[in-house]
């Protein structure tokens, strides 16, 4: 009889040993009888939405006075895009004479149009010869280049959609250099938004 | 006192195993006393901000030539905004010879001024009747158009404070229509922001 | 030998206790040995992102027509740019005959050819004095701020990195005002982003 009660002491604490270190294991074979008739909820950790944030700078290719398409050099640069269901994406060029914006993604017609177009709302010169700006010393065509910068805009915002810009058919996204001699740009891109689990 | 000690060990034992079984039970038991002297701190989960994106895409109603206040057909399409303590509110409209802005929104008469200034701006011919763009199979209005999309915008991006966007008393959305023909316009809206717990 | 027993039995009891009790500590000391061989991976809590938003409104010193560098006024007025490691900075004017945007942040020339070259694109009169506008009860100077502030626009998105609005080296945030009479305006500054951990 004593040698059986060691033994049933000795089962008893191996037990308690067991589901003192091995709580989640006790726990997975206490409940799965119920877990058996009850369908769970799926864990927490899946249905939480990651939320995330990415940001990059990105050197374009230099170029002098004109408009670019610059959508697939944009979208080649940032392959984390793939990566988020639902977002947006922010190009913020860091210079004031030249612009970012989003147009037509076809006809080069359309762009060499733009430039002269804006060429005629902020001209170099007064067309009786007068001189229409205070800034001049970095070239005559550098403040037209600040006023088309403020007019177009120094940033694009994109929505993100299944991992793809939610752009339009025809649209794409273009740099404009309103500088004549050719200059080399910098976006900085910021991606946010929620990732696929 | 062998019976007596025997009956010790069952106590202890079941007492461990209560423990073990139900920790939060004895945790809640054995801190029960010091919970009721200092006043506890709110738990974490309910103090954890929910981050939230939603996006969904609108169609404008159809619309020629003009500038129209959109600010009460967009709030009604996006009853989610009053879910967000804080966010943003990003519309995009996807198409290049239309824009989106914000500006007065009382007086119908800014608004046909505003359409008037941007023919202007950016007109359809020269006054001695030179042609003015390359890009012309469109139609006359097609190359302005997308130059007044430029100087104008395709997005616009506006604050979310408490469940309502924070626009100034006299701001309104304006969807501004640059083609004489009738078009349908699509805008991809997403919000994003903190919700409310 | 019952005695020799009887202590090995309170070690063991007491030693469940302390399991129990403190199961850290406990799986601390039990796991300390391996932890010392292979290096461990930083614990989850330090690894999560802190996805943040902070949101204020800014009154701007009371200006008449003219375009300001307001950079120190906006960062000064935004100490929690410095939270955020990643993130974006949207600033939002809360009115329709003023803009935001970026330019040149030396020059006071450029700032000044700025609002002229605007008067010459949005002007208050033809050069014939034919009245140009419908809306012109609030004075000359109103419907020419309305399209102003549409070609400008409303506000800017600004990239933070590392603490810092990463802007270039010659970029400042412009308040353009295009009233002729001093006005007050307000901004509503809205910062997003992952902070610090």
């Amino acid at each position: 009889m004593p040698q059986q009660t060691s033994d049933i002491k000795i089962i008893v604490l191996v037990f308690l040993f067991m589901i003192t270190l091995f709580p989640n294991l006790f726990h997975y074979i206490w409940t799965l009888p119920l877990s058996l008739i009850f369908s769970r909820s799926p864990p927490l950790a899946d249905s939480t939405p990651i939320m995330s944030w990415a940001q990059k700078q990105i050197t374009l290719q230099e170029q002098s006075r004109g408009s670019y398409l610059v959508t697939d050099e944009i979208v080649k640069a940032l392959p984390e895009i793939r990566n988020y269901k639902v977002g947006l994406l922010n190009l913020f060029i860091q210079h004031t004479s030249c612009a970012l914006s989003l147009n037509e993604n076809w006809d080069e017609d359309v762009r060499a149009d733009m430039s002269d177009a804006l060429d005629r709302i902020a001209p170099e010169y007064l067309v009786k010869g007068k001189e229409l700006y205070r800034h001049s010393a970095e070239g005559a065509d550098d403040m037209p280049a600040h006023i088309k910068s403020a007019l177009i805009g120094a940033s694009v915002t994109i929505p993100i959609q299944n991992g793809k810009l939610a752009t339009g058919t025809w649209q794409g996204i273009w740099y404009l250099e309103f500088r004549a001699r050719p200059h080399q740009r910098k976006i900085m891109a910021t991606i946010q938004g929620e990732k696929y689990t």
